[in-house]
């Protein structure tokens, strides 16, 4: 059982690293599970989908990253000290509970249908795969798939748990605008992270730049699927 | 690690339960899951969504089950030895890696937004929760936290896990009219069983009654949002 490993310090980072993103990639709940497991970076390679992350709100906590080669994103993660990790069944891929992770780690997910190319593969330092236990299907959903990944690697990890409040995780974010929503409180340094964050996703190009503020929602909250 | 967790036999089964499905509630990728995950039955109560579940192919491997009230669900189950456990945030539950199973086990999962209602919870023997390591959302995708909870009690559980053949787990089926696609070959015994449970399925009104078996894929790719 994982409580029987010993709590770490909170020197890992987990990364979710995809290559040409699908449409049909649910990018709104990818977002929101990498959000939820404490993921530091979303790092988008090649095709930018700016149709879905465009044209909504202007904040997330979800730092966006882009590349435009799988070689540029290895450069960079290798200067984090990252292990590449496909996600992916192949034959020599660990699984996913047997949590064989030794650092930070950015988790390569391929588009669903076709899993990771051997280009994919050729940048990744292992594999894990999520064993399957019924005969109906032959792979999960992609962001499944990742959330399973990420939550098991938060866990190993050690990462700290959020605080919760009645039935809900507390969202770290304030929004005036919006009402029957639970925030805790704004403090400087969420405010400053938050503008920062914000000024560095709008830099790279992620986000609608007409938004003036006027309507301040979330930018996961206008992604989510619910 | 679950490792070291004694392999146990075959004799625990999890089941889904959803009361009164949301139109939005992402049934196709739930049913997939649960299939990955070895799932029994996927029991709806209350409303039974047609148009999710409806007009789609002829059969799939998750085994369908509808009650009318959340009591005949829960005396269905308590029948079965199973135990009910809500999958929610709530004061007194456990965290799903602390895997807190004893047997076979029913999660009841909520539509998304509004969590489990008190008569939901009055069902539950306990529940379990998924911590949560950042500050960008409340909670997860449903059908994201059905199925992290899923794989945990399939890890617990010792499920046998399936075939690989390539970058795929074997699906048990053969479909003449499809091509392109891996299948196993079929067997007398998982003929019969496909039978039964496309018959079962068609009895409980779950699947379009047109079906004439010149369209024979498999329900669940139907419904993936792949």
């Amino acid at each position: 059982m994982e409580n029987g490993e010993e709590k770490k310090e909170l020197k890992y980072e987990s990364y979710v690293v995809v290559h040409n993103i699908a449409k049909r990639h649910n990018v709104g709940t990818l977002a929101r599970s990498a959000t939820a497991f404490g993921v530091a970076e979303l790092i988008l390679v090649g095709r930018r989908d700016f149709n879905a992350f465009g044209s909504h709100g202007s904040t997330s906590h979800v730092r966006f990253r882009h590349f435009h080669s799988l070689s540029l994103a290895r450069t960079f993660l290798k200067e984090k000290d990252c292990d590449i990790c496909g996600v992916e069944i192949t034959d020599n891929a660990m699984p996913v509970n047997a949590h064989p992770f030794r650092k930070s780690t950015a988790f390569l997910v391929g588009n669903e249908g076709t899993g990771l190319s051997p280009k994919e593969c050729e940048i990744c330092d292992f594999f894990v795969y999520i064993p399957q236990y019924g005969g109906g299907t032959a792979s999960l959903n992609v962001t499944v798939a990742a959330s399973i990944v990420l939550q098991h690697f938060a866990v190993w990890a050690g990462f700290s748990e959020r605080t919760r409040e009645g039935n809900k995780f507390l969202v770290a974010e304030k929004s005036a605008n919006q009402t029957g929503r639970r925030f805790c409180a704004e403090t400087a340094e969420s405010i400053a992270e938050e503008r920062k964050l914000k000024k560095e996703n709008a830099a790279n190009g992620f986000f609608s730049e007409n938004g003036n503020n006027e309507n301040p929602s979330n930018l996961l909250d206008s992604l989510f699927d619910s």
